[in-house]
């Protein structure tokens, strides 16, 4: 059992965590340009002992040695979204246009605040703690841009990697689960070809309206009768855009699928079906051209493993008084979180924090209004409740790097 | 200009000619089991002085050389349909499920009554005068046996091929018009294959259901899309049978089509589209087999040569009074009559005849009931009218005739 | 813990339930008709002591009351399935057309079994004993028809109800889950209603292949796009049935569905949503006439209480050796069983019981060919072994009875 | 027999015309911004003698009165297109991205032709001549906003209406017919409405992209199913357009349909059937809202009175060389000069005038590459000969006038 007293320490240090946590909600920066939200990490963590380097451009990383032991590494989003704030706060997005509204700005003003309390309490614990502070998560471009930089070479390789989420729950929640947590997420981009015509001859064309249309119809087909009934499979064609005029036949037509799974080989056989269905119905029109697909924005399947989780989640329960541990559901949203302990070849556990106020998520529970008066992430109106928020958050990384760094007693 | 002096005769046969009418009427058989009627057929063409032989099983072909001059082939159907006649007339079928609904009796009676004018009139014409009696019309069955029964190398080649068809609109109105007067018809059984599975596991299943669905509505866009506007084509899928029990994912999918067209390169595109879309319908569902396509029923075009047509029509606008002779639109049903001027590579003409009595038909064109009020060819209550349909049918069958044979004053 | 000790006299027994079986086996009845059958049930339950009497026709129900205590009433489905035996077994069906290829004739050798062991050691237990013998499971008529009957008021009510079924599993294990373990299933016939006319003139028709292809795709949307991904539910079209010409444009469609649920609200607006899309895409087509609703062959939903399973895994797990346990998985399948304590308002239990020889079952896992290798139920090569099948599904029909009515030791 | 001798002062004015055409091109002005054309129209006409007046802002109408006898409206366009000209002509357009690509130019230059001969020799005919030059034809704006301006109440009712379009046929040739010529244009926008949802949570949502699919492969069997095989009726989806991101379900899908008939209660039933099939696909969509229908771009069907087309062809026939008259097939094109008799109640002939060099021609009609080789209107590589277009075209504008106009001598 892990010795959690050095936490005692976090009271005298909560009130430096908020201010972070509102300097970083009025300075948000979207995905790959957080330059200066990445300037104020690497002053922080130096100032804590970390040693810092910049892995990815705005990625930044600090490593704190303290000793034989295993290595863990922590990691923390830094983008905001393009979203307009609306919730009306002091501490209000200062940047037209872009806000935090999916909670980045709680994850780094938490794993600063598990850096200093590791950093302050080095008798505590034994091994390495790496925080990492990650870019572009929402356009799934920062993992991967850290990777291609020389990640795995430019730190040591750790044994464990850690993540975390606010959620639209109650804040002081904390919930685990082992395996799939959030979705694997591909995005698509499909163009068909026929040959455009005047609206009025169609029998010189080939029609692209009517083949997308074919298409979108026949796409249903892989979550209703290729897909095991009850397996996770989602295939949305988010847009679908052809021709600007009525009486224009266009040439072309466009299509962009979103697909999200939580088993791998579904998820490749979900795209051989999709191609497979596209390809088939280019024949089926006569379209003069094969079918162009381009893969992007694609996030792997969040999975954590059950040997971390359940260690994690050990740390966690004899921690936090009881209920105050649940288990999560798999969520359909997407990270690439495991991006990075995949470049690494290590397990990984990734959990969520509530982050709304007991009374409000209460009440909307009892009036059946959770979906609609709670704010969840990515809305304007996304405010997550700093206390108890961020000091339970913290909590949970300095807990769950313990269950590895911890010395036992 | 023709003599139409022989026809004079007509009145002292016409009541034997009925008796003939009334007598196929109450006796009629099915396609290719015309084995009363065939006999029939012989002794009365034989006591006309015509050579007679069968050719095609119960094909009974009559030949009257008389001198010098054209050949010209006249040809009447002589098969019944599977309907039970409800007409309630005193000569009604004796045969229960089978009746002359087509008014192939009455084109017997008038290829005979024209038979027996040129016998008793020879001095008035010259050449030679076939008279064909084909079987199995209704299942495209029946020239084809007589052509695949030697018809070519059994007969002298004709100079030219005529024929006529009984219609619902006024008796004694003659229709005629050049090129296409009825559609190339072809029947398609399709089988394509799925993978049958319990109805709880369709993940086991490729679902021809829902392949043959998909193959039905894309089908719709080879008329919609790539048949030009205004241009005549139909595509029906007549039947669609797939499965017998709602848990059970059946394994294949029959469908029936119907293609009706006036264009060869047309049909030609549309049976090439057919198996395009059925193709690559299987290939989007990832069907395990390739589709089998069986054609059958094939009824070729009835497309009347231009030069033949105006000289019949001629013949009959000269001899009939005016408003009787009408320019026919196409109709959309098909016949198999051309295959026999197809094997002699001869030109042909095809005319109709109205059956309906004046009276009947000009109130319902009066009150717009045509389609209701008037029974059609193949209807339980088609009667045609004996007087004057039976005399004007045999008058355009001697005048089309003398067209080519009379001669000249 | 209860006191297991009355097993003991199994082994004496074991003989006579393997010729219950076989006989059984030899003479399967299909729903209903099971008349011989039901004696054979009626003369073995009295010659054990239970109060026998007849319920829902060939229903049978045996009550054992043995003092002071709980009620149990445990059941056993007792129907043939139309399947031509294809085993080669010596006790194979000796009725053409007719098998036990469900293995309902092990669950009456085993139900009766139990009941011996019961009746042999009263003093070993305290309560009443109900052993129920359903006909027409496989129709989904035998559980209603017996409600139908009175089976409420004919009855002592019992506190819980009992279950169980063979499956292609290994021989000797035990399956149990809390919560639905077999879908709820309805089978539903649509028919849609068009305007026949001729296949060469589909603007005088409306045309109702066409509106049922349309359903039929559409009604892929309530799976693929109105569950949330992940919920279990199944809509297959089963079969899809209109017209028996190419060239005749039939005047309605049947379509026969199937829809498997595990969530009363799904399968209620499953239903719903199918309902909707048929109405919608008959008032898109222009159809004459209101659709047709047809529900058939409903099952409801098998969904075991959590504290009923947690006693019964737990008398389980105490007796069998580790590892014959297991956690079952919901299967797709359906049954009425769950309708009978529906009638008493009473909660239950259904678990599974293996039946494939280890060796066999084993080796087709090792290779990946469990679902080619091992025949499943409703095969014509279903062949449950006797041994050890018989005794573990004795064995635990026992157990769990003896949950609710062992004296404590 | 009208006297066309007056046609011999054509030889004098045809440099005029051509200087007049090669202006018109230079200076092409869009529909309803024909400012400097219209001016140029208003001199042109004044100094031959017509009353000019504006009627609908760019629309410019002269009469010249000239004694007893009928009223003849003659109609051209002047309206160009946003097309950016490619044809490298040396008096090509000076407007980039405006070009007079649809002949509007030649039909100017035509018009005034024909005023000049008709002025100058006035003692050859008898009655009123009325030049008519209406914007905006290309946009269904033009004619309605002179009948809009008062129109009828500005002008003498005449008795008849002409006007003609140049086409890439052989320059030299006339084609004129009875009845329909050109069809019936109508441009549909349809909205139809679902409710967005995040793309990976379909069942919050009513996903307009899958609706919007259904909706375009129901409105092929408009088409396909309810229009007699052979009729002319287009229904195209020009445009289809839903959703900007792959992963979120959008709020409204819109379509834009255009629909071209030659049979106005044809044209009403595939407008009711439009109406039917999306309203019913919405139904079954589960759509929360009703669709919006919103028709614009609408030109009338252009339908050749019987008797003034006999007049004006019999005009030609006898004035032009045998050949050089031939009967137009009706094309799939629209126009809205029909709105201009319409507005009088008067009748009306439309006819084609050719424009392609004769060697071209004749050579792409050899070759088989008309479509590809022989630039149609609209293309930026569209150039009628001059010659012999102008003159063919001004002598069909006079001969049609002096069918009325023309003393008979």
């Amino acid at each position: 059992m892990v010795d959690p007293s050095l936490l005692d320490s976090l009271d005298g240090q909560l009130e430096w965590q908020r201010e972070l946590y509102k300097h970083f909600h009025r300075n948000p920066e979207l995905g790959l340009q957080e330059h200066q939200t990445a300037a104020r990490l690497e002053t922080e963590l130096a100032a804590l002992g970390y040693d810092v380097q910049r892995i990815g451009g705005t990625g930044v990383v600090g490593v704190l040695a303290n000793g034989e032991g295993s290595v863990v590494l922590a990691r923390a989003d830094i983008d905001a979204l393009p979203v307009t704030e609306d919730t009306g706060l002091d501490y209000a997005s200062t940047v037209e246009g872009v806000m935090h509204a999916c909670g980045h700005d709680m994850h780094m003003a938490t794993l600063l605040g598990a850096a200093k309390v590791l950093a302050e309490n080095r008798e505590a614990w034994s091994g390495t703690h790496i925080a990492l502070f990650q870019p572009a998560e929402e356009t799934a471009a920062g993992a991967r841009a850290m990777v291609a930089d020389g990640l795995v070479d430019k730190l040591p390789r750790p044994d464990v990697a850690l993540a975390q989420h606010v959620m639209p729950v109650e804040a002081g929640l904390v919930g685990t689960a082992a395996g799939p947590i959030l979705s694997a997420g591909d995005s698509l981009k499909i163009t068909v070809h026929g040959r455009g015509a005047h609206g009025s001859m169609p029998h010189n064309s080939v029609d692209p309206v009517v083949l997308a249309a074919s298409i979108v119809l026949k796409l249903q087909t892989i979550v209703s009768r290729e897909t095991m009934p009850g397996q996770f499979a989602v295939v949305t064609v988010g847009s679908s855009n052809a021709g600007t005029a009525a009486n224009i036949i266009p040439a072309t037509a466009e299509l962009r699928l979103n697909i999200r799974t939580y088993d791998l080989a579904l998820r490749k056989h979900v795209m051989a079906s999709i191609e497979r269905i596209v390809r088939g119905e280019c024949a089926a029109a006569g379209s003069p051209r094969e079918p162009d697909f381009e893969y992007y924005d694609q996030f792997p399947l969040t999975d954590n493993d059950a040997e971390v989780n359940a260690r994690v989640t050990t740390a966690f329960t004899e921690h936090f008084p009881a209920g105050q541990v649940y288990q999560a559901t798999p969520a359909t949203a997407s990270e690439d979180f495991g991006a990075i302990p995949g470049a690494f070849g290590i397990p990984y556990s990734y959990w969520m924090v509530g982050c709304v106020p007991a009374d409000d998520y209460r009440k909307a529970v009892a009036n059946g209004t959770v979906s609609s008066d709670i704010p969840a992430n990515h809305s304007p109106f996304f405010a997550p409740a700093i206390d108890p928020t961020l000091e339970t958050a913290t909590r949970t990384m300095v807990l769950a790097a313990l269950a590895y760094l911890g010395k036992s007693n």
